[in-house]
Formats: structure tokens, sequence, C-alpha cells
């Protein structure tokens, strides 16, 4: 009996081998998610929520994925916010009668300086701790540089940007709290460069909205040493961004019915919108269309899976989460099984690893797929996963996987100008819609 | 005795895990490697062997070297070829009167067309089988055009530069032997892009010497497709290469003198020559200046090895291997003792494998170390290493071990143009130079 169970999980495995390979070959040889890609990072482009090119992108993926004739191709619609940068910010800053012009952006969601723009004296500080520290008396009337930066010894870049991101995110409302008049943000990069990144922010219903920009690290760096010198410097900037009345927009979503277990579901899925100032090939264009391409595969290989898949593209990510929101909402409305879902979202970069948040032994049951995967560049399954997208989900049961690419490169790009489709390797993204595709395939035949 | 035993190893291990963090603060926080890198890609550029920038690169490595105050600073001379490609070569397709411009460039030793260039019809083979069952009836007085692509469905991409760089370094020999006027090699190109890819070609003492060149894969997609439809088309070519008398060049050696056997040696290596057409950042200025970082890392961190350290920059491993040979020569003449050689040579990218050649037991001693290197990026040191240059080390019993970075966008870049500084993550570099300084720091302590 025992040998015969044996040779029974060979045979599965090889098969199961055997598929992967097919997977693999077919997204190397004839792949459509690079030209898809530079479809929607060139002729789309950057498409916030609410703009033209998100309703384009929306309407490309759309008609894209109707015509490959999936068992369901469908739009949900969500109210989003719509957030506009206007006119190009314009920065400097004044040392006696000597302007040094530096480079920033407004944050997303960020309200406008004054017309003429806001002229203030600066305070740098490094936490939260040591601007409240300071106190009203050093703060109040004055703008706050947010001058931590990325710790470059987290090996793991993300780790890096979590530690960091409070400043972008919250202080606005922690500066605005000790009568602050605006705040500038050392840039969320890994690298020192002139290019400023831009990114949510909040505000309290409580706390007054003070504008709220990026500025590229290198200017950070040169801020900072001027300020050691003269503490009296003025910085002046200007901002014209406007947060309009939400607009209706879409989640895209494509469906293959499983032939078994056609009630419990398996998202694949990335997010459509894109900040406006790059293209968005990265973030989060290349999650878009590997999620596209894992669909795309199982159709070209005639592929039958026992559970259905779902390729969902969210939109809201950046600035909202609307549509990661929206799609949970009706998924607990009409009680749907979600077994699991995967989110890609770190970039098209070479794939290193699968983070998994689920119960122990489906934990320990996705693990045993590990040697199928490492030929392919999954050096390994690792426990945490999850999105921003998926993680609502999580209250339902499912399974939350995210595609763990390197990480190296990421935050030299991430929601800056730089983050453009010259920058994606055409094998680095296949083989990330190859690994994806692969763990999807026996998600689908063998459940957790 | 086991218990103490086992304290004694966990003492050991957690010292050395505290060192190699410290190897990794230091060269993420104060590496030099990338300003160094910039310097020899931007200031200095290609360097062939034997060119005046060779002999830059020689004096910058070796007065950056000497400054630092290693132990022992030396250059080795060597005698190198000195290939020149002369003015930019110039190439169509012409069929009828209708001229279509290709990119080409001139593979490395090759030798010139005649003056006025080379126009003949084309055959296109994949294989040297191919060319030979067609034998000279087919072959005599034409241009043979080589256009077997790398295989894409190698998941390494040097499984598929293995699989077709025979075309560019024999070609021409088995061309010639069937009378052909000449050889277009489609470039050994992950892309389809419109750069040609020069590299090593070899002739052979008894067989003439037929001009050779390499197209971009772009234009040999349309070469091909022009030639399935008009099989008298004519190719024209026009390269100015010459090979001038062997010159004096140096490969360029630091050492640290180990504290306990200093009569063992470990070599950490990379190429300093680099083809002319890009700067040579990625081939292999960054396994220069990473070897350079080792030891820089020892230096500051005041870590004393108990083996002896030598960082070897090798001269000439493009296009004759003149450095490596004269290394390995003075090696046996002087009768040093190597225990282990690693070569950085595949390119600046983020650190995946050591690959190590050697016997069993020094494999396996390897391997348990191998949880040490996991948090900073190598998910596994694998069987099968070695290197152009420290290849010949083996004869003496060197453990030969390459650095593994990951090889995705090796071929898009290597040997062209495109070969530039700003290809180069700083991050991805210097995790490359902390992993070889920590797998060093094992090996000089511990041995095999």
């Amino acid at each position: 009996m025992f040998m015969y169970c044996a040779a029974l999980q060979y045979t599965f495995a090889q098969s199961d081998s055997v598929i992967i390979r097919q997977l693999f070959n077919e997204v190397l040889m004839n792949g459509k998610c690079y030209n898809r890609l530079d479809h929607l990072s060139n002729k789309i482009g950057g498409r916030l929520s609410g703009s033209i090119q998100a309703a384009q992108a929306v309407e490309w993926a759309y008609q894209t994925l109707k015509n490959e004739g999936f068992d369901s191709v469908w739009l949900q619609p969500v109210m989003v916010p719509h957030w506009v940068r206007g006119l190009k910010e314009e920065a400097h800053f004044l040392v006696g009668s000597t302007k040094t012009p530096v480079h920033i952006c407004a944050l997303g969601n960020a309200v406008a300086t004054p017309k003429k723009g806001l002229q203030a004296n600066v305070v740098e500080v490094k936490s939260f701790e040591e601007l409240v520290s300071l106190g009203k008396q050093n703060i109040a009337g004055k703008i706050v540089f947010f001058n931590r930066p990325m710790n470059a010894l987290h090996i793991r870049t993300f780790d890096a940007y979590r530690d960091a991101v409070d400043q972008r995110s919250q202080g606005a409302i922690e500066a605005a709290k000790l009568g602050a008049l605006g705040v500038v943000v050392r840039s969320m990069s890994s690298n020192i460069d002139i290019y400023p990144h831009t990114g949510a922010m909040r505000f309290a219903d409580s706390v007054i909205k003070i504008p709220a920009c990026a500025i590229s690290t290198f200017d950070a760096e040169a801020l900072s040493k001027e300020l050691k010198r003269n503490q009296s410097l003025l910085f002046y900037f200007k901002q014209n961004c406007e947060m309009l009345p939400d607009v209706e927009s879409y989640n895209v979503i494509a469906q293959i019915n499983g032939t078994h277990k056609p009630e419990e579901f398996i998202v694949i899925g990335g997010h459509l919108d894109a900040w406006d100032n790059g293209d968005g090939a990265h973030d989060d264009g290349a999650g878009c269309v590997q999620s596209m391409e894992v669909l795309q595969l199982f159709k070209t290989l005639h592929l039958k899976p026992k559970r259905s898949l779902r390729c969902v593209l969210f939109m809201n990510e950046e600035n909202g989460l609307r549509g990661g929101l929206k799609y949970a909402e009706l998924a607990r409305k009409y009680k749907e099984n979600h077994l699991a879902a995967i989110e890609t979202d770190a970039g098209g970069f070479t794939p290193r690893n699968f983070g998994v948040t689920a119960t122990e032994s489906q934990f320990l049951n996705m693990q045993k797929w590990q040697h199928l995967l490492k030929p392919y560049g999954i050096e390994e399954i690792i426990k945490g996963g999850g999105g921003s997208d998926i993680g609502p989900l999580k209250v339902q049961g499912a399974a939350l996987i995210s595609f763990i690419p390197d990480s190296q490169r990421y935050f030299d790009l991430h929601h800056s100008e730089t983050d453009t489709f010259d920058k994606v390797s055409k094998r680095e993204l296949e083989l990330g819609a190859g690994n994806i595709a692969a763990l999807v395939w026996l998600l689908s035949q063998y459940g957790l």
C-alpha cells in the first residue's frame, strides 16, 4: 500500500512538473504580457483613479480580456476619489537672495498651497517623537521637513519602506497638530537622485489640512546640509493639486470556471491604477499583465482548473483602496468562497519567493510544492503574504499569497517618473507570470 | 564532551553571523564599489586589451589599491593581443536597388573586409550540421549568416549562451572551410533589439581568415524574413578592424597577509579588460570593484584573515585569457598553495548563488555555511563553479567558486553598447560584494 501511494504521488508530481514546464515554455515563447505592458505603459501611461487614462485602462483591459473569450468578463463598478495634481509644482530654498531650486511633487491626496505658494522657515526632523518633543513653540508657523532616510541596512527594501513611510502618510497630520504650515517629506527612495516620489498621504477630520510634498533625496540632502549652516533659510513651494468629487470607475474581472468545484475561487490580481508622474510599468502594470497572463496560459494550453480562477484588476489601490474593498464587500454579499488570493504588486522583477498567510497546515501543504517551482526561480515559499487589495478577503478565510520578486531596484523607481516600461525586463516579467500560473495550477488542482 | 563541542560551534557560528552582518553594514553604508565603478565606466570606459583605456584602468586600479595600504600591491606583467576595431562598421542588405541598413559590429579578433567592403549572396544556417550538409557547392563565394537564437526556454541565460556561442567563436572557421567569403552572426542577446553584441572569435592556422561580424537580433530577424522571400539578396558589410602586435599589460594584484597560514591563498577576482563598444560596467567592471571591495572591507573592519587574500584584476579575459594563464603559470612556478579562487564575472546583479567545483567533502563543508549567507540573498551554494580566469588554477587543486548573480538581464547588454554604468544598481552591486566578502571570511578562518 505504501508503495502504491508513493507511486501514485510520483505520477501526480511528474505530470505537474510537465504541465509547469509547458506553462513556462508558452510564456517564454508566446507570452503576451510584455506587449500588453508596452501598451498599458506607453499608449495609456500614468492612470490615477478618476483620470481619463484610468478609464482608458479599464476599457482596454476589459476589451483585451473579452477578446480572449474567457468564461466571463465583467466590470465591477466602484466610486473612487479623483485627485488631480494640477500644474507642475515649483520649489526652492532661499538663503539671503540666493535661490536653490529643488525637485518636489505633491503627495497624493494633498491640498494646494496658496496660489502664490507657501514660504516659511524650516524645521528638520527625523521622527514624530522628535517633532512632538520640539512642540508648538518650535513648529507653529513653519514648514516641517521630514528627513529620515529609508534604512539601507534592511536587506529587503520593503522593510526599509515600511520603516520610513509614516513620514509620508501621517506627516501632515502630526505637523498640523503643532501648527505647521506645510510639510516636505524626503522621498521614499533607495537611491540618492533628483526624482521626487509621490504616494498617498492622509488627513484627519479633526486636524487642519496643510500642503504636503515629496522632495527628491538629492535635494533633501542639500536642504539638510544648508539647514545646518543656516537655520533661518526659507523654503518655498507651490502646488495646485485638488480633490474633485468621486467618480465611478471599475474593477475589471475575468473568470475561468472550475470543472469540479466551480464555487471555490482563486483570485490573481494587481491594481490597474497608477501614479500620474511615471507610466506605472512596474507599479503595477506588471502585476496586471501577469494576472491576465495566468488566465491566458490556462486558455492557450487548454488546462482545465478544478476550481474557478479570477483575474481581478483592482481600481484605486494607490489612493483609496476602494476597488479592493468593493471586491471583498461583494464577495461577502454573494457568499463567495475564496480559497486563495494571490497579489502581484511588487514590480515585474525576477522571481524569488511566494509569501503565504494561511493556516499552518495550508502553509505546509503549499511548501510541498516548492521543489516544483525552484527550477524557475522561486527559491522558497515563506510565511507572510498578503497585499493591500486582497487583504480585505482575509476575513472570509482566503489564504493570502504575495508574489515576491527581487526587491532591490523597486524603490529606485516606485511612484516616480522613472517607473517606465524601459525598466522592465521581458524575461523577468514572463518568469513571474509563469511562476504565478504554476502555483495557480497546483492550487486549482489540489486546493489547500 | 558533545555538549561542549556543540556550545563551541554555536559560539563560532554566532560570531561569524555578527561579523557577516558588519560586512554588510559597512558595504551598504560606506561601500566604495559603486563610486569606483562610476570612475572605471565613465571616466575610463571600454578598455580592451592593449588600448590606452586598458592602460589607464591598470594605472587607476594600481593606485587605488596602493592608496588603501594593503600589505602588498603589484603589477604582474603579461603580453596581450592588441586588436582594434577601426572605423565604425557599415552594413546593409540589397534587394534590387533597395538598401536596408542593418546594425553590425566586428567580432573581436576578426579581420577587416576589403577596403570597399564585402558584398555577396547570403546563406542562412542554424547550425554547423546544417552548414556542412549544404556543402561547398552552396557555400563557396557566399556570406554565411548564422541565425540560431539563444534558446529562451533555458531558465538560466548562461545555458542559452553556451548553446549558441559556437556560432560566434567558431563560425568563421567552419564557413571558411567551405569557401565562404564572410560570416554574419546573430548577436548573443536575450532580447530583440537593434544593438549588435561583439565577443571573441577564433581562427584556425590551417583555415583562411574571413571577415566576421555580429548583427543585431532585430536586423537578424529582418534579414531572415527577407531571405525567405528573396534568396538572391545581397549582403554588404565593411569593417576595418586589425590585429596589431602584442603589447605588455598587467594583472593588478593586492594582498592581505594571513595571520596563521599566510602561505595559503584565497583569490578573489574579475577581469579589468572590457569590450570597446560599451563601458564594461557589468562585464566586468562590477566584478573588479567587488573584488577590490572585499579586501577593502577586511581592512576597514580590521578583520584579520588566517589565510592570505588576493584581489586579482585579470587582464585580457575577453580576447585571449593571457592574464588568467599568466597568473596560474606564476603560481605554479612559485609553488603557491591556492586554497580557493572566487570569480565574479556574471554582472553586478542581485546575488543568488555560489557555484563550487571542489572535492565532495569541500563542497559539503561549504554548504554548511549556506544559512549564514541566506539572509543576504544567497539562496543556495550549488555544485558547478569556476570561471575563465580562475580555471587554470584547477590543476593546482584550488576550489573554484563562481559568484552567481541573477542572470535574466545579463545578455540584454553583454558585449554591447548598452553595457553602461546606469544599468547597475548600487544595492545589487554592494550586496554582491558583501556576500563574496562573507564567503571569503569563512574560507579564510576555516579553510576547506
